[in-house]
This record gives structure tokens, C-alpha cells and sequence, in this order.
């Protein structure tokens, strides 16, 4: 095989016409700064800036998008090395690669294969596919790199030409590592967001002791709405003094509630006293979705809502080891009239903004690109999670840019948890942006000029724009 | 920028065999006359012939694509010349365009661009891009133009070679400009359609006085559900009278009911009495749903459904300024087990012939192309509102050929209420049509011959057929 | 018209760096055996080996795509010679391929089409398309053809190179025909599944008979769960004896439910007393779906649920002649919480497999391939029914394999009634997977070698392994 892993023209349409002007295209794009405004780094990697420690830590354990593959093949996660809840011995990090560099066939096609083969090809100079033959080998080239001063955390931002990255930290962290960065002089390059389902969500754990420390940090009487409402608002502003421009709000459905005064305080007392019915706790989240954004439309943080993603469905998985591991699966969400009573209330407010993420491709062009554009509030975010892929980014763009146009998309998110990912991701995006503009120009739908300016603002303008980025 | 504002080969595919094809095709119903079945259209045009005044009245102001990409970006309806409710001045035409041009660039791509671009170089010869810089010289070119004489509406359609156009009214319409289109002799070529909404919808505003005055203009006692269809019958004729072949339902969802007769009249009498709870008014649609069907399987009007848009979803929006400006946003919708009751009751009716409009793309392989391809009464119609456009109707021939068959679709509706963007709607058609079959063509599915008759059927003989025009 | 019926490119793209790719993949796998692990074919062909009779009765009367298309446009069932309930007469076979002749353009485009021309061309040398002129002539041709001894139905198999197809039979069905075919020595190519809704779904006709003749049968004490659940472990049994290495499950829904052993009790003690509700029939379905899964954990079938199938929607047709006759039509589905209650039980059971097919293409990207990348019991079946067409196979593959991966998808399936179809159905799967796989390796996301390994698994390896034939 003499493909290398990383081919020049990777992901752009074979039409040589429309190729060829997608090459210049992405040549205009290629190397812009990365703006990424939404995603689950680890802050204290930035602020510590120490070495990642073995090739298996750095590229398997970690990522749920390769853990739940090899699972879905029958490769259980001990031997995959991922941690269990009662502390047994698993695997450990070299004969987890071994495993996983046997079963990288599995990989064919997908996203994974793409993201890792652009960390292999353009951080590790390997240019051959992963395999058991190699597995030593690559494990040992990797861990020895990683020593290397220039594979610490912030020499990699700095390689991928990071201009901004924001982590996501829940409404009680205490935000330390972000005080470091902050007294290294870094918050503006490396911001915190605030997401607050810690203490929104009655389903959470713990949700009861969360509230009780809220009001603790903050100082406000957190047993009225009122109290409750004026304790974000503090934990917004510190937040913000973190460098946050931005919430985030996780929930498994799009709905959201304007109820009245006493409603709302009935639904926080059930909440705390743990008496609230499933249809209640979805009450409670709906109307702090709407909550949010009238503190947004007051402090001009631009608010995020990911709907749609039903957690943690394997009880197996949760029982021995936990969440975020792979067993989150997308379902059917109705943005039209999950948000009416948010957009009713606050849509056409001046200083709200609200970047909406499905996992339901079906509101591509039915909900999320007609409301995007109407509502002045409204923008719409990228295509997400398993939807962040080559064929996932073209059926967005495809059904989302002629009734939202572009100016009402948000750019581009990588949303990773892998640090590593980022560059090869934004790799995608601005690939298949250029791909995608090229058969636009190609087809006489618009011209080069508009391609090239369409372009900057997918990969670079939009995010900063949508984010409120100075 | 040299590119034209309409180059001969736009949407055409780029792989140039499937290209060469796609001109043949193109070339052999790009000048069929037009068949405009469904729209909205003023009649008064027709009836008056007068002149349009300015190009903010002919291309912005009416056309709710336009405006609502503009307030999705800010830019507030006063400043773009929408009336208000409370009489308060708005900005004035030459302003309103001035705004309108100065953001063209929002349009980048979409249908709104494709449309208005079509109408500018065809009809007044302009051949650059909108732009701050020349809105003041095209506002008073398109303004000096629209005074000439062929630039009255009848003209127009003679120029676009439309052979037969369809305006939209409620049941309650004196139908006088119709009249007067008959009077002068146009009315096989002018024809309105029978949209009875005002009276089966009980949300409807008004409703009890408007089931008054179909009482008191029918002469039947509304009062009782046989005679309620009495009087529909009754203006089904009146509107047959006047040209109409078909009538047309809109609904938010495409429920059927085939109820007892003691349950419709219970229906009824809250209906009048204004006690109606929403799944009741829902139930009420439903029946009204089913009652059309039955008429039409009398009197041979062609049926139409437009299921599936949640009106009105901004209660500022409405305050301010009333309906169709934008904020009508597209649900989920089922249409299997929706129109369950009035298929297993006409569905096989000889002479019943419905067509069914949706805005949800995935009903399109999963419930209506099988339907269809099953109901001898279903036909279904061309992609609606958001999904007119270059993308949109590839994904519905995509989706719906296979299983539907060709046969099965009701040809094109341009459904519009901006006249010059008739023929430039059409022409997209023709053009995605031609390139869709090439692209069959080209990968042997079908034959040359084939695509040619298939092309003339779905940009012509479809809709004549469809909607029993002579 | 010069064009063959067959061209040697159909359905390979027409971009020609991409053709000469999907050329050279399909020349690997043309010729490879054929895999049918599940479909609907008469297992009283393959025991008795009888001549078919003629044109009509092989290729229209048995087949419900062609019979619905015909119907949609007008075209009586009577004259289509499709048998009735009352035993009236309808068509002479002739007279009915007659007129299917004269309509053949109404399947332009169609499945149908390309698999009837498929036939025609490799079986009967025809080489024209059908018309109302040549309507004697072919079904002359074809008679006489059929006559003749490699026109049996296990001549047509083995030149057909088919090495193992699967037949459905109830859990009832006394399997005669599979006894002898065993006789025959044949059972390991023609094996039968055990599809039990004749008494697992309480909407069945006759359910309560029939759960007492499987009492009968099998000696167990149906009135109980326990027993019932017995009695289905010994009829699998029995089907495992004849061949089958599969069970299968047509649901309306994809409900499953995990229920105390009282609940289960009572839903079985109300369904053989008839008083079920709606809701309760439901959660019958469901409950048995999830005991399916216990007994396919311990005796290793491979169960199939095939769901979303709104099944006999027109009571007109179900009046006069009954199932399968056209009027089911797919329905939105719900896998994420439908199979929840199963997989949570047996989604990491050792021995247990599970292939999931839809009608709701919706839930290819959205549950089914996030499922099956995480579920190691789960598989998706190939695009079933209405969606086992070039654009369906197209918009499967597309959607499916970035998140499933192609190794947890179950390869292809032709699903049919039609014994002529399945040579063609294979064919049209495995050009469409080396077309998808061409532009994969056209845009360099895999390798050729990649592509050839895929090609293998997707068009013969993964049907073996899927369903563990030998």
C-alpha cells in the first residue's frame, strides 16, 4: 500500500473541476488560527503543562468514540485499560495499544481513522496504518516523544496555531487550574465556559448537596427561585472573570418552560426535598433552560444548548465504570416546540445570543435552519459528536445553509476531550467546507469570491463572531 | 468577479458527461409554457393590471424568505419598510432596499439569491450583484421600469409563457377580482382555488362569525354539520364558477377523523360555542379533513394538504405586525397514521384525487413516496416552502422517485406570492430536473428516451394532470 | 433507444476516476456466492423442485412493489389477477401480464425495474424493455422457457451460485417442506427461521388457537409464562433441526420491555382471554422481544427484529384479499428507548446477537449505527424494503458506516418473495458498495486495499458471520 496516511487531497470531491477549486480554497483556509470555542479539554493540562505520560493515555483511553468501537466487537474495556469503579487490576497501557493497534481494521472509514492517522502522521512522522506488527514500536516511538519539551500541552497549542480554547467546567468547580492560567497571564487564550447542570438538572447526582453549595460559594439563599436565579448570576460573573464568554447547557431534551413565580419555586422545593416526578424534573430543567437566557440577555454570555443526548443507557457500563464512556446514543428532539417558550421570551432580545446543537439530523432543515433564520437570537451550532465527521459535515451543510444561510452558522466546534484531535479536526472542517464551497462554485450557485469570503467566515470569523470573542 | 449573475450551465452537475446531458435535457422544457397550479399570488393584480411601484414593494417587502434572513441577523422589520399594526411610520421603500442591498451578502447561496437574480438580469437587465454601492441606481432603474407597460402583470405572465396560474382564497372571499377575471375573459387561464381554512379551522380569528356568514351566504343552516357541508359544497361550486379545479387545506398536523355523526355535531356546537379544548379543535381539522375528501370525491376538485407548519410562533412578531412574516417554522409530522381515516375511507375512491405537501424531508422515503405508491387517490407534491430550492429538490427526488415513481409526483408548484420569482422558481426546477436525471442517465438507471419524457412530465404534463386542468 | 437493459456500468458513478475504481472493486466480489440469510421464498419450490407456470405468476402476482405501483396509478387488483377473498374471478394470467406490459413506463427509475430487467436479461436472453407490443411475445417466451428443466427452482440456485438462502417459517409451521429438503441433503444450504408472531403478538388472527396448538405441539403448559417460554425453546430447537441458525420478529414497533414475572403473567393470562388493551398488546410484544433475546442468549440464534411497519393500512384490500398485498407502510421508530429495556438486560450477553433493521431511515445515523458502535450484541441489518433500492443502499451507507463502522453492519439481505430478484438484488448491493467505496478511495479516506477487504466483507463475509452460518 502506498497511500501515505495523510494524502494531500484527502476528503475533497474526485470531480477534478470541482477539486481543483477546492484545493484553492483550502489554501486560503489551511492555516488560519484555530478558534475553538466549545470543548472538554482538561484545563489543568494548560495550566501545568506536563508531559502526556504513554501512547495509550494519550490516544485510547480516553476517547469514547475508540473505546465503544472496540467494545461493539467484543473487546471489553478491562482490556481496553479503562479504569473500573471497584479499583480491579485492568490492563495496562502498552497491552491496551497492543489491542488496539490489532483491532485498527475496525477504524475503516471512520472519523476516528481520520483524527488519529493526522495526529500519527503530523506529530509522530508515522506514516504507516496501525497495526499489531508495529504496536511496540509506535507505542514505545510515541512514549518517547512525549518526554520531549515540545509535546508538552502548551507547545501543542502552539504547533496547532490555537489562537483561543475554551474548556467546560461545571458551575461548582472551583476554577483553580483557570486561576493559574489566568495568573500566567493566559485567560485569554484559554477560557473557561460555564455549565451549570450540576445544580440545573434535578436527575443529577448529588443535585440537592450542589444546590446546598452553591449557595454556600455564592451567599445567596438558594431555597427561594429568586436566591437560586442571583446565585448564577454570581457564579456567571466569576465565570466570566475566568475568561468565559460562554454557557453551556447539556440536556436530553430541547424543552423549555416559562412558568409563574410560585410554579417555579414549587418545582425548586420538590427538587430539594428529591419529591419531583420525571415529568416534573424535565419541568425544572426546561425552566432553567429559559432562566439562563435571561441571564444571558443580561450579561451577554452567549448560551449553548447540546439537546438530545440520552445518557448513559448501558447499566452495565455505569455499574462498573461510569459515564462519558460510549454508551450516550442521540434521540429524537423537537426544537420547534422544546424552545418556544425560551425564543417567545427572549429571541428577539438585543443581547441574547443562543447556539443550538442536535444530534437529530432530521432538524437540520425542518427545525433548526428555518428558526435560525428568523429568530435574531438564534444561531446554530455545528454538526456534533457523531455527526462531526466527513459525510455528517456535508449532510449539514447541505441541508442547513439555504434557509439559515451561513451568516447563521456558528463555525466550527471540535468538542473534543483529546487534545490532539483539535488540529485534525478543524482539518476536517475547513476540508469539507472547501469541498463543499467548491461544488457551490462548480455549479454556478456562487462565485469564488463568495466561496473564499464563505470560507474564512466557516473556519475562522463565525466562531469568534458567534462566541463574542474580542 | 466575472461570473455572470446567471450562467447557462448554474445547477447543473459539474462532472461534465452528467453536464452534457443535463443541458440536453434542460434544453428540451426550458421553454415549455408554465403550469402554476398552486400560489398566492394577488388577484387584483390580475384583475387591475396595474403597475407595481418600486423595487421594495415588488421584491422585499412581500417576501418573507427576504425578511426574515434579515431580522435573523438584527436588522429590525421597521427598518425594512413591514407595516405595522399600530400604524407607527416605517422606514420608506428607497430606505428599506438600501438596507436590503446593503446585506445582500446574508443571502450567499440560498434560494432568495438564486430567485431575485433570475427576475434582475431577466427582467431589468441587471447583471452585478446587489450592493450598497448601486442601490440607489437599482432602485430607480427596476422603479422607471415597472412604470412601463409591459411591465403590468398580465404582461409579466405573458413574458414568463405561463398557460395557467392558480391564486389561493377562503371560503368567505367575494371572489370580485376573480369576476372581474372572468368578465374579461381569463378566468381558464387565471383560476382561483377553494381554501376553506377561515371555516374548518376553529383557532381560526373570527371563526363563529365566519361559519355565520358562510351561512348567511349559502343560505344553509350552519348550525347543524349537514348543513355545514351543505354550504361548503355550495361554495365549491361558486369557486368552480371562477376556475378553480382544487382546494387547499393548511393544518399544523395531517390528522383525519372519520367520526359519528353525533360527534361531529358535538364538535360543532362547541366549535360555535368557543368551548373547544385544543385536542378537540385538533379533532375538529381532522374531521373538516375528511368532509373536503368526500366533496372532492364528489365534485372531482383535487384535493391539496399542506400539513406541518407551526404558525406564528413569535408572539411579538404577531402583536406588532400580524401573519406570513416569517416566523411559520416546519414540525415533525405523520402523515401514516395521520390521514389513516380519510385514506380507509376515499382512498379508493374513483374520483377522488388528493395531493399531500409536507415539510418534513423525513417523511418523504418512510411514509409519503410508499403511500403514494400504493393509494390510487395519493399523489404527492413537490418539495414546499423551504425545501424549493436547489438542494431541497434534490433531496426529494432522491428520496421519493425510488419508491413513488415518477408517476406518482404532482409536478412543481411554485406556492409563491412574489410574481417575478415564478419563472425563475420554474426555471430551478427545470434545471434540478434535467441534472437529476442526467445523473440517472449518466449511471445507466435510465434511458435517454426515459429521461426526456420524464423531464416533460415533471415540468409540464405533471401538473395539467395532477390538478385536472383542461 | 440503443441503450441495453443491462449496461455493464449501471449504477457505478459517472465520475470517471471514481468508475474505474467501483469497476475494479465490483470485478472482486461479481462473482462471489450468494448469502441470503433472510427472505421470504417458498421453501415448497427448493422440496419439490416444480416448474413455474408462467410470466405473471413469476414475475407480477407474487409480487407486492409491482402490484402497488400498478395500483397507485388505477389499475385494479382483480385485472392484475391477484386472487380474491370471495373467489370471484379476476384476470387470466395473460391478459394481467398484458396490461402490466402496457404500464411498464410507470416503473422508470423504480427497484422494480432494474430487477425485473435483471431477469429478463440473464434468464430469458430479453433484451429490450417490456412493452404492450411485445407483452405475447415475452410471456410466449417466458413460458416456454420455464418449461424447461434448468428453469427449476434449484437449477435457478445454483446457477444463481447461491451457497445458502433462508426461508421464514411461523413457529407453527410444521416445516414439512424443510423436513424434505433435510431428506434431500440440503438443509445446510436451505435453511428455514424461526419467526414466532403468530404467537408472540396477540394482535394475531386466531392468537389464542394458536398459542394452544404451540401447547400441543410441544408438550409445555402454555397457560403459563414460564411454559409458553418453554414451548418456544422447543420449537427453536426444532428449527435449529432444520437449519435455522436465525430467528426473526416483525413489530410494528421496536417496544421492548423487561417485566416482573406477575406482569408477565397477567399480560399472558389477558391475551388468551381476548382483553387486552392496545397498550397492553403492546407491552405483550415487547415483553416477548425480550424474552427472544433470553433464549437467543442461551441456544445462540441470531435474532432479527425487522420493526416500523405499519402493517395492512388499507381495509378495502384487507376486505377482499388480505396481507402482503401492498398497503403496510413504514412508520417512525423509535430504537434508542425501544430496545432499551432489551439491551440493558442482554446487550452484553456473551452469546447473544442482534440484528436490527428499520424502515426510518432517520434512525440510521441518529440510533442505529450509535447503537451498534457500542452494543457488542448489536448489528444493523442492510436497508429493508422500500430502501433496498441504488439511492436507499446509497443513503444507508452514507449514514451508517462513520459511527458503526462497517464491520458491525450484517452485509446484505434481499429480503424477497421473488426467486428471480435475489440474483439481481445482490448485484445492485454489490455495485452500490463498489461504487461507495470507489469514492472513498477517490477521496482518499481508504486505501484500495481497504476498499477491496470491505468490499468482501460487506458482499459475502459479514452475512456468514453475522448470522453464523457455517
Amino acid at each position: 500500500m502506498t497511500e501515505p496516511l495523510l494524502h494531500p487531497d484527502r476528503l475533497f470531491p474526485a470531480e477534478p473541476s470541482i477539486r481543483a477549486i477546492a484545493r484553492n480554497l483550502y489554501e486560503t483556509v489551511a492555516d488560519l488560527p484555530i478558534v475553538s470555542p466549545h470543548g472538554h479539554t482538561d484545563p489543568s493540562w494548560f495550566a501545568e503543562n506536563s508531559a502526556f505520560t504513554d501512547a495509550a493515555s494519550l490516544f485510547l483511553i480516553p476517547d469514547h468514540y475508540v473505546l465503544r468501537m472496540l467494545r461493539s466487537r467484543g473487546i471489553p474495556y478491562d482490556a481496553l485499560a479503562v479504569p473500573r469503579k471497584d479499583g480491579a487490576p485492568v490492563a495496562d497501557p502498552r497491552a491496551a495499544w497492543q489491542i488496539f493497534c490489532a483491532n485498527w481494521s475496525l477504524f475503516a472509514g471512520t472519523p476516528s481513522e481520520l483524527w488519529i492517522n493526522h495526529a500519527l502522521a503530523t506529530e509522530f512522522g508515522i506514516d504507516a496504518p496501525l497495526s499489531a506488527d508495529t504496536a511496540d514500536a509506535t507505542f514505545d516511538l510515541i512514549g518517547a516523544r512525549l518526554a520531549d519539551a515540545d509535546f508538552r500541552p502548551l507547545a501543542i497549542l502552539d504547533r496547532a496555531n490555537v489562537e483561543v480554547i475554551a474548556t467546560t467546567e461545571f458551575a461548582l468547580d472551583p476554577l483553580d487550574h483557570h486561576a493559574t492560567i489566568k495568573a500566567n497571564g493566559l485567560n485569554q487564550r484559554i477560557r473557561t465556559t460555564y455549565r451549570p447542570d450540576d445544580v440545573t438538572d434535578p436527575d443529577a447526582a448529588d443535585f440537592k448537596a450542589n444546590i446546598e453549595k452553591l449557595g454556600a460559594i455564592t451567599g445567596e439563599d438558594v431555597s427561594t427561585w429568586a436566591g437560586m436565579i442571583k446565585a448564577h448570576a454570581n457564579r456567571r460573573a466569576h465565570f466570566r472573570a475566568h475568561g468565559a464568554t460562554a454557557t453551556d447547557h447539556g440536556v436530553p431534551t430541547a424543552l423549555t418552560a416559562d412558568l409563574a413565580q410560585a410554579e417555579k419555586q414549587a418545582l425548586l422545593d420538590g427538587a430539594l426535598k428529591g419529591t419531583l416526578t420525571p415529568g416534573e424534573a424535565e419541568q425544572f430543567r426546561a425552566q432553567m433552560l429559559t432562566e439562563m437566557a435571561g441571564l444571558s440577555a443580561e450579561d451577554g454570555m452567549v448560551m449553548q444548548i447540546h439537546a438530545g443526548s440520552r445518557r448513559a443507557t448501558d447499566p452495565l457500563l455505569q455499574a462498573e465504570r461510569g459515564r462519558n464512556l460510549g454508551d450516550d446514543i442521540p434521540q429524537r428532539t423537537d426544537f420547534v416546540g422544546g424552545l418556544s417558550a425560551l425564543l417567545s421570551r427572549y429571541g428577539n432580545a438585543e443581547h441574547f445570543r443562543l447556539i443550538a446543537f442536535t444530534l437529530d439530523e432530521s432538524t437540520y432543515a425542518r427545525e433548526l435552519a428555518p428558526m435560525a433564520g428568523y429568530w435574531p437570537a438564534l444561531m446554530v451550532g455545528p454538526p456534533w459528536w457523531f455527526h462531526d465527521s466527513s459525510n455528517g459535515i456535508r449532510r449539514y451543510l447541505d441541508a442547513m445553509h439555504e434557509t439559515a444561510g451561513f451568516t447563521n452558522l456558528a463555525g466550527f466546534n471540535d468538542d473534543t476531550r483529546a487534545l490532539l484531535s483539535i488540529p485534525a479536526r478543524h482539518d476536517v472542517w475547513r476540508r469539507e467546507v472547501s469541498g463543499f464551497l467548491a461544488k457551490m462554485v462548480a455549479e454556478h450557485k456562487i462565485s469564488q469570491t463568495t466561496a473564499h469570503d464563505q470560507a474564512r467566515w466557516l473556519c475562522y470569523d463565525a466562531a469568534k463572531t458567534a462566541y463574542r470573542i474580542p
